[in-house]
């Protein structure tokens, strides 16, 4: 706990040692009354976003910094994973995405042609799921004090009902969209330098085009949703399970998961559940409707869209706060948020 | 004009060549109907924030990334530079500052106390100010791929009248509120290494209690309002005269600027027009009410604030869109606007 002397790469990956710094560096220092405004959600609710209450309407707001690298790497590039994955951002909060401001700081002696791809690609993301790029700011760094561009943006979205994590009760469906940990796993083969033997493609995208008819059909069964990117499923799920003071248990054969990413990530000693996702969300849902929400997610072309697990009180107390997962052949064990296992996943 | 082959440090200066490569990157490649939503105003407009119409207000977003170089400086840091600048963004749209959010990126290594103090200054700028902090988002980047740290905050305001530039006309006044270039001018000093013997400090401060209360009094007066940072003076006259197709005259015996920043500058051969200011704004206002403006603008506690000149209609039609500087000898030059004299200026 605490402050460590020096930030390090493990403070920046999504897992326990993160929020234990952005704790002690930001959130314990905000006096309690500057952490929200307007009756929304701010700095308390440590979401991918905030809310400000304007009339009947919430203003949802996100904010992300895009440091990936490479900044092109198979199934997208730095830009186009910014705009999905503030698009992203703003529907797990419940709200409709309809404008974005991107901030690019880049260093000297970057190509044009670099810069011009990688806009263009968040132009079109955006514009493609009906997002207005209303402003934006850019910066030159000199040669040698950054490595090639970071893109932050700040997505603006519109909910009449808030999604938020707080609401996860004892009995609740998890659900996931699709198959898991494919954006991680693209990012360290290519950061591994395979990306030309293994042939796994980052799940970018915005998932705007299954979430807003969900968000309109199932909203209020819904009880949080997420996509769990910089420390996996493993780092969301354990945030519930603790903001509900319960278990989560998880079943791994029910998770969906391409074969090839199963053996990559396997040959690495490394946890799927620790490896981000840029293109699925994970959602709570009410028992009643989960079997309906995942038929509905299947019909909207998230063919893979499964129950993997569910909300439970656990026996024992000391299991309270945790992520359990059955495993294949019936053990359980309990899965712990890790930093992300590469820099610059996200 | 069009695209360089590489983007260089110019690009990133706030003069021409910035504009230009802003243009044919993002600018022109957004299809027109994705520039603005909801009634407000958008990318057109190039402005420091965009706004939302939300029922009977204008929900307004500013979006600023800082690079600043050293991270501290004197009269400042990284932290109360963010905090400042983006507060200052807001309130030259007429925005009443409500809430920000941050995303800081920190290089590997650096010393959690030089990040303690950065958070803690853009805390404290923030909550004096009354802007709460809704959210953010925290990254690490390996040692040598960031010089030290960047800052992107965005920041949140409300409005009910805004300002937008595109309203000055022949005959407004312009006025700034302080003594320019400080803040350039500190960072020059400390990038070439002459902070201890040069006593430069940076204006960097957040103009709140300055411009509520003149927005407040004289807020349908103020033609437009802009904190002219990178680029000074120069970039932001000359993009008023284009707007308003003038030329704007300026004398400069009456703008107001410290002694020290004066020959530090001359000495160097820059022009102080082309020096970032960081807590200074510049106003275009109604000729009928510009000495009450000063003198309200006086009585807040803006001792220096100055009636610097006009916008006119000028009898050579290749001055329209130029800025004119009357010299201290009654001569006449042609401002330019040029890109800042060194990177990472703010």
């Amino acid at each position: 706990m605490g402050l460590p002397k020096v930030i390090d790469i493990v403070h920046g990956g999504g897992g326990r040692e993160m929020w234990e710094v952005i704790e002690s560096l930001v959130v314990s220092r905000v006096p309690e009354k500057f952490k929200r405004v307007m009756g929304g959600i701010g700095l308390e609710s440590l979401d991918d976003g905030a809310a400000i209450r304007i009339g009947d309407v919430y203003v949802v707001i996100s904010i992300d910094s895009f440091t990936v690298k490479p900044i092109f790497f198979p199934g997208g590039n730095l830009g186009s994973l910014a705009a999905s994955g503030s698009i992203n951002d703003l529907l797990m909060m419940g709200a409709k995405p309809i404008a974005a401001m991107d901030a690019l700081v880049v260093e000297a002696g970057t190509p044009s042609e670099t810069i011009e791809k990688i806009i263009q690609s968040f132009i079109d993301v955006m514009t493609s799921e009906g997002v207005a790029i209303i402003g934006g700011d850019f910066k030159v760094m000199p040669h040698g004090q950054l490595d090639t561009a970071i893109m932050t943006v700040t997505g603006i979205g519109i909910a009449e009902h808030l999604i938020v994590d707080t609401n996860i009760r004892v009995g609740d469906k998890i659900v996931v969209t699709g198959p898991i940990a494919e954006h991680g796993a693209a990012i360290i083969a290519a950061q591994m330098g395979y990306s030309d033997k293994i042939k796994i493609v980052s799940d970018s995208k915005p998932l705007t085009k299954i979430m807003l008819p969900l968000l309109e059909k199932y909203g209020k069964y819904i009880r949080a949703a997420r996509d769990p990117t910089r420390g996996g499923l493993a780092a969301t799920l354990t945030e519930w399970a603790s903001s509900a003071n319960a278990s989560i248990v998880i079943e791994r054969c029910r998770i969906p998961i391409k074969q090839e990413v199963s053996h990559f990530l396997e040959m690495l000693g490394i946890d799927p559940l620790n490896v981000a996702c840029e293109g699925v969300a994970v959602l709570a849902v009410d028992p009643e409707v989960a079997d309906d929400v995942v038929k509905e997610l299947r019909s909207l072309g998230a063919q893979e869209a499964e129950i993997i697990g569910e909300v439970r009180t656990p026996k024992n107390p000391v299991l309270r706060g945790k992520v359990i997962a059955i495993t294949e052949i019936g053990g359980a064990t309990i899965v712990e948020p890790q930093a992300a296992p590469v820099p610059r996943i996200c």
